[in-house]
């Protein structure tokens, strides 16, 4: 049995030093039917485990309808979904692409994908561009103006972010998530200082290769009207770093954390690809005004690899201003949270600190084990969409991820390991 | 004697009112000659008070001479000196301009000066632009490498921001300052959230208006390599806040800090535009590789303006990371400074908020009879120039005003008051 601990410690090791060695640069924007060939005519790519249309929640059903409009696929929001419920779309995890998707998630053949490549060991991940906030797709809003703008980073600013950042040679990503941990992100649901970092690197290659003055000042505005626009870029740096943690033997190790609206599931490095899921949780949270509990859609999106990696809740005394917006106790407690997570993980990330708790590293690798004996699920920072299709997000709040999708992962580990 | 009190408190009243009610706004960047029509030939704004040449210290006058020479009032740094010494220029404080210059402070008519207008009194108030950081002319710097930078920022930079702020109106920058509090910013030795948040807003305006595009990424590329560009905005901002605030009859609050790396200076509402000077004293802070206390210059500069106004050391809880940079004890005990400074205000400002203070406002308002009353003086976060001409920036630490400043105001105040 000891030999089984030794082994279990010694392969979470090796997790956190590959987490810890991952060297993500963002590198490029590429239409998603380049970079993932499967992505094929009536292929989407959605958040969160597998889910089948009958199963999928309103706002899913909301993007799905007007993701299938935007890609010719149907005429309108109506025929799209007599076509979902007729089997006419092929349904695929976001996961199974190199992928993630913010709440909804939808990924499609004609969008353009931020590309991250991990350049320590060779991996490239993918994710769409962030929308804006309010009325849009991965909240599952589905309209012409939804749809215009969709279309708007499809010719404009996916082409301009792409030509940009092949023009500087990417830009390395751990630097800057390490300053915007000293600005007050978390990189879930708080951006603005990453989001401003990352416009400060953009704009001088945005400049020289982007023909057109208007496009480029359009262009510019977008990014700078929307605090949460690094938060796709945070994803998809997370999912590059978390990629080469898979499949080590023996690692009790989260290597993927998602959520589809109706399930949430875990990956753990010493059982592969199996998911592990178990029925979603509500968040707790604050609402915009006019909206409430009653009006909230339970958790969603692949969001959650932010704190997979260390981020999101697990930062949070990095950013306390964010306690507040989700609701997670006043804003002087928010260290609260990142010492419960400590109890979680693996280490801290001596890369990423946090200044308010003397430059302690982010909790970096979630041990299943741990979760298990502390009963401290991952607290995760996450938007909240309407429940029904059409309207957007409606708030802001705090969930826990599931603590059966542990107890499970465990038990498909011990089996894998010979012990019950 | 209760008579005199109140009708104190009263005044203090006013001045934390008008302070409060300050809306800064940054709408212009112009020739200092235009803007300064007494800035003429061989005319040169200097930091703090009055100080003639020979009591100048080492960087004062080495920008003195590099100025004279960018002027074109001087062959070169050798001429310029003896032009110094022989009379030829004429030294005036920047604040008999409604002026404010971060440590050497030189201000002459070619200049570009950013000019903020408080839009709640009608005043308006100019800086320089930040130089960057290093050997440049606001340490002392004054060689071939700096002259042509400024000449850059005469020619290139300065138009072109000129023009992207009055084809947008103008940057208010109370909010923006609000969103730098939570960022990490305390607006005097960290200004990288708030670079950003300029960036953001400048970046579509210099879009458009600027239509070379090689010029254009130039110019994005030196604000976005310049985490201290805003300062300059800080301090210019700080001025126009607190010149509306001035001679107000009886008030205790004082209007300005300044030092000119000889002695340092404050002006007390009640007192009009008198000095009230002390030997300035050295930063107590870390250095740069290769430089230690004994190249140290002593305190230096207008931009104690930052502080005047509730921000800078005041605002200590603000930017945990600080503390560190400056040799003010560890991270976590950033939050001491923030509540030391609160026992020598009138108030606190409550739309410049800290979020680990639970939203406590910035102190704001310092009463010169409460810093005697404590015996704490206000904590001001410097740079810290090499204390021979033409080397530039060695360091950044803290350095508190000399009480003398206060005991003097105090009593001046009192004889007009009609007590002693």
């Amino acid at each position: 049995m000891n030999d089984v601990v030794e082994a279990v410690e010694g392969a979470n090791a090796e997790a956190l030093a590959r987490m810890l060695a991952g060297d993500p640069v963002l590198v490029d924007v590429v239409g998603a039917g380049e970079a993932i060939p499967a992505l094929g005519e009536k292929v989407i790519g959605h958040a969160g485990p597998p889910v089948a249309w009958r199963e999928m929640c309103g706002p899913m059903r909301g993007a799905v309808a007007g993701i299938a409009v935007f890609e010719g696929w149907a005429r309108d929001l109506a025929d799209a979904e007599q076509r979902a419920a007729a089997g006419d779309f092929t349904f695929r995890p976001n996961h199974d692409f190199d992928a993630v998707g913010p709440m909804t998630g939808m990924t499609t053949r004609s969008q353009p994908l931020l590309v991250v490549e991990n350049r320590a060991f060779g991996n490239r991940a993918y994710c769409t561009i962030n929308e804006g906030l309010g009325k849009v797709m991965r909240f599952g809003g589905n309209d012409g103006e939804v749809l215009a703008r969709l279309a708007w980073l499809r010719t404009r600013l996916g082409p301009a972010l792409g030509a940009a950042l092949r023009d500087q040679g990417g830009i390395p990503l751990k630097g800057l998530v390490a300053r915007g941990l000293t600005m007050g992100d978390e990189m879930h649901q708080r951006n603005v200082g990453c989001t401003g970092l990352l416009l400060r690197a953009l704009a001088p290659a945005l400049a020289r290769t982007c023909p057109d003055r208007e496009a480029l000042a359009e262009i510019l505005a977008f990014i700078a009207g929307n605090d949460q626009f690094f938060l796709n870029v945070a994803m998809v740096m997370g999912k590059a770093i978390m990629d080469p943690v898979r499949n080590i033997d023996g690692a009790s190790v989260v290597t993927a954390m998602c959520r589809n609206g109706t399930d949430f599931a875990i990956r753990v490095s010493g059982t592969g690809d199996d998911w592990f899921t178990a029925p979603v949780e509500m968040p707790e949270g604050l609402y915009f005004p006019g909206f409430t509990a009653a009006d909230a859609n339970p958790d969603m999106g692949d969001s959650t690899i932010v704190e997979t990696v260390g981020l999101g809740g697990f930062a949070m005394a990095a950013a306390p201003a964010v306690a507040g917006f989700v609701g997670a106790g006043s804003a002087s407690e928010a260290a609260l949270t990142t010492r419960a997570m400590s109890e979680i993980t693996v280490g801290h990330n001596p890369e990423w600190t946090i200044p308010a708790l003397d430059y302690l590293g982010v909790p970096s690798g979630i041990d299943i084990r741990r979760v298990l004996e502390t009963g401290l699920a991952p607290t995760i920072n996450t938007g909240i969409a309407h429940r029904e299709p059409g309207i957007g997000q409606v708030g802001a709040g705090v969930v826990r991820a599931p603590m059966a999708c542990f107890a499970d992962a465990a038990r498909a580990l011990g089996h894998r390991l010979g012990v019950s």
